[in-house]
């Protein structure tokens, strides 16, 4: 059956999913990359940035997942772009003309546009609606396949507190960032419809998988 | 050499030490004992309770660690005890007659009071002082033994902001409790000053060891 994921989401020991200052010179604030520096050691992170080598353990096994599976993303307007890129018609996302989805991408605004077909098979949607609604357009974009919810933490959050997501790949680095948006905030008890378990990597980060409870 | 330490200090996902709503029936609050049953589950936890049995694995080792080498701990008013406390002058602490720690105990309030010799060895001293001169009181009475400081969250976080921790072991409980105190606020960046270690146990929790840079 189809399901909804949250893949390889990254937080620090505080709970911030993103720093403080998102710009478009650092799309994380002044989180840098320490966020992410255990994706890009792997494998199958490096291949993202045709660079060759890595690490082949449980972090990559996790990284490769990202879009096992996968038919369909929704990610907040934070995510697609820094704040302001509503104003911008040319924006078209990070990522440049081939984007690692390969899918239908929805991004949730309140300013919707004209939908953008990417290369390699990335469409944006920019749509205006709840999570319950979002996540019906992106089932039916999916085709049978799952949705994964890509971030940023407020949308996470937002569908988690739905209780829309079916399978919660987080990721803890152990650092103390301080400011930013958090995950956690308003989900008190979450682990009770969850199967969790927590493993650490020899890169020094605890995957923690919240699996729906039967 | 002497170190200052915090041993066995549980959290949730979302950084919570305690829970909201303390008070004498509910020494947590609404955390209730979800943040300390890992430690309940182990031999040694038992062994405080009087109950044979229990795990002997990385859970246990870590909470017999918590008086070897300890010659004094810091606490603060709020762990000693319920709101209120300061108001009846026959608390003597949440413990009973012989509480275990069994060496002084340095308790950080407002409104000190003369010190109470228990049985086993433990001495609870009332201190209006501010952290860096309550440790070096601390020190003097563990006579070359470690310091711990033994929470509640605000006064390790107190201990942590002025660099006064040589070693910190939080123990990362994987609920989402939603509200009370939290423990890292205010300590961005903490990392750079440790070397940092995580390791999950079969009891389904991660212990994060944050030692001294050398």
């Amino acid at each position: 059956m189809s399901m909804t994921r949250v893949q390889n989401f990254s937080l620090s020991l505080d709970g911030f999913a993103t720093g403080e200052g998102l710009r478009l010179e650092e799309p994380f604030g002044h989180a840098g990359h320490r966020l992410h520096e255990w994706m890009v050691a792997t494998r199958a992170g490096g291949e993202m940035f045709g660079r060759e080598g890595g690490t082949r353990g449980v972090d990559d096994a996790f990284v490769r997942l990202f879009d096992v599976g996968v038919g369909a993303e929704i990610m907040g307007a934070g995510k697609f772009g820094p704040p302001g890129w509503q104003d911008d018609p040319a924006w078209r996302g990070w990522w440049g003309p081939n984007p690692p989805f390969h899918t239908p991408v929805f991004v949730l605004t309140h300013r919707p546009r004209a939908s953008v077909e990417m290369e390699g098979g990335t469409t944006f949607h920019f749509v205006d609606r709840p999570p319950a609604e979002a996540l019906d357009l992106a089932r039916e974009a999916a085709d049978g396949h799952d949705v994964r919810i890509g971030g940023g933490p407020t949308t996470v959050r937002a569908f988690l507190a739905a209780g829309l997501v079916d399978h919660l790949h987080a990721v803890v680095v152990p650092i103390v960032l301080g400011r930013g948006v958090r995950l956690w905030d308003g989900l008190e008890g979450l682990e009770q419809q969850y199967d969790v378990e927590a493993v650490t990597s020899p890169g020094g980060v605890v995957h923690l998988t919240f699996s729906r409870a039967a």
